[in-house]
């Protein structure tokens, strides 16, 4: 019910009640039971929070895989750990659902069992993602590394312009101009000597790169129409069912690409510290992506993950003593310049 | 006095008359002559023709140095066609006030003869010129060409901050972050695979750079303070007080660095039909850029030159035949955005 609530007044602006007294700093875990006066300032503590927390966790992952990987290779099976990922926030969410349960009682809007018609929708984002991934692998064989990782800027792009169709949320001409900054800006913090290679590209590298560029972003925008389809819904039960198909679709993956080597070796084969970390960063993140479809949306989470890459190569740059390029200084410039636009072209 | 009319228009906003009838295309030669209803169109009209004049002007300059130099080197002697540029213009603001005067007779805002209070400040922009052409010298012993060419990007913010200092006028948030984007695209578009080496400048290189930044934007604001002092008069005559003193300091340029030269070669050595065109194409540039600073301002100039620069850049890609780069490429996608967000930056 107070999910309703925090949505409502999304949409109507302020709720009533402006007593400053009523707007003392509120814990974020209190938000589920606060009284209506103090939820406008909650509602944006917990959008704060969430999405520092996304931009963290995105942070460390980048760090975290390249400490993973030996050799350049990895030595576990990522189909094994994105399963386990999946597994992680499952739990999580059960683990979170019964607190729930124990304080409030099993309602209309948190109990897990569910409908067909609610439920039919959860596998989409799953299946998206599981397409993407395996198109990923194909256009690695049209692009080298640093290309694909310019190209990959052109979800962005994509990201806004699904946002704006299917979700039919409008952005302002400044905060455009802005997302078309963000995707100019990011780019050109990954130039390297070697970024006109991209030139070279073949035709269907950029076709795919373009089909990859919109499945992600109709993934994310399926996501956030799912999570805020029935906004009092608790996001614990929403989770559960989306990991669970994530779970599902994982284990056929482990099944097709890696059942000898699983059955040979073991499901835990290559395993270390690092990536017990990096499932448990996964997993967080993932969870904070849940948290921004539901509270925020994917504009907020395009920005979130892009200021985090540009963190991870700051920390990059003293963990392994890489240079800080001109491009680099120049595109965080540009990068931050649209955080800015964007914040201020709301007002107009 | 139409000049003063132009002016009183452009801080009072619309100056009645809305008859569309009236509204019809002028020529711009006509705006000394127009009805007060027209002003208004006109006035816009001739702040376009001027900014594009400027831009083209601009743009084929770049061109038209690489064209006249053999070998990487001038032939000709550059304070001697310094000089001449300043006597062209000289001579060409002479031509159009002889024009007027028969035409309008001779009034109190375009007689040449003029006042020791009015003529004082005429002197400082061409000895800022001056110290700052003889400063570039030095830089270079310090910068290399590609990392003094990004450095020169300064000179759009110190132009920002000083135009707000000194000419006290106010730039919106919007247009401050367009501003940035400028300096941050420019910078960007000029990325070589070595540009990295700029971080290399000792700390006088840098400290030079910003002083020669300063000095060029002080001396675009203090011109443009002495064009719009007195708006009523004849542009004309400014501009001839302006070069009088530009020939003055050149001539002085001349005997103090390519005496021996010009006695034993000749005034005109190694001058080129190119040679001639670039002369021509400074002096025209000159007064356009005179006539931005009268009607418009430093902000249009530093956009219209910042354009010219990626104009001549795309140019040189198709008669010189290098690579469009990706640095190129995004540089000039924020400088569009930053010249979309200047102009409706203004609304706010």
């Amino acid at each position: 019910m107070e999910y309703r609530k925090l949505k409502d007044q999304d949409e109507d602006g302020n709720g009533g009640g402006d007593d400053i007294e009523s707007r003392k700093p509120l814990s974020v875990t209190n938000v589920p039971t606060l009284g209506g006066t103090t939820v406008d300032w909650s509602k944006w503590k917990l959008k704060i929070v969430v999405v520092v927390a996304l931009t963290l966790l995105t942070s460390s992952q980048g760090i975290l895989i390249v400490w993973s990987k030996r050799n350049g290779k990895y030595e576990y099976s990522v189909t094994t750990s994105n399963f386990m990922v999946e597994a992680l926030k499952c739990g999580l969410s059960l683990l979170a659902l019964a607190r729930i349960w124990r304080s409030e009682g099993v309602t209309e809007d948190n109990r897990l069992s569910t409908t067909l018609d609610e439920v039919i929708v959860y596998p989409i984002p799953a299946l998206l993602y599981l397409v993407k991934n395996l198109l990923q692998y194909y256009i690695l064989e049209h692009v080298d590394a640093p290309g694909y990782q310019i190209l990959k800027n052109l979800n962005i792009i994509s990201t806004g312009v699904l946002y704006r169709i299917i979700l039919k949320k409008k952005l302002s001409n400044i905060q455009w101009a802005a997302f078309i900054l963000l995707c100019a800006g990011c780019s050109t913090t990954q130039l390297k000597t070697n970024s006109d290679d991209v030139f070279q590209t073949p035709v269907q590298g950029w076709v795919m790169a373009i089909v990859m560029a919109l499945l992600s972003g109709f993934a994310g925008v399926y996501t956030e129409a799912i999570m805020k389809k029935r906004p009092s819904r608790n996001i614990n039960v929403q989770n559960f069912w989306l990991y669970v198909f994530g779970m599902v679709f994982n284990a056929v993956a482990i099944v097709t690409q890696d059942f000898d080597a699983v059955m040979n070796k073991g499901f835990f084969y290559g395993y270390s510290f690092i990536t017990v970390l990096m499932i448990l960063n996964h997993a967080l993140s993932g969870l904070a992506v849940s948290m921004v479809m539901k509270y925020a949306d994917n504009i907020v989470k395009v920005y979130a993950t892009s200021v985090a890459m540009l963190f991870t190569a700051f920390v990059s740059f003293y963990l392994f003593g890489f240079n800080l390029s001109l491009a680099f200084i120049l595109g965080t410039i540009v990068v931050m310049v649209s955080v800015y636009l964007h914040a201020v072209g709301k007002q107009r």
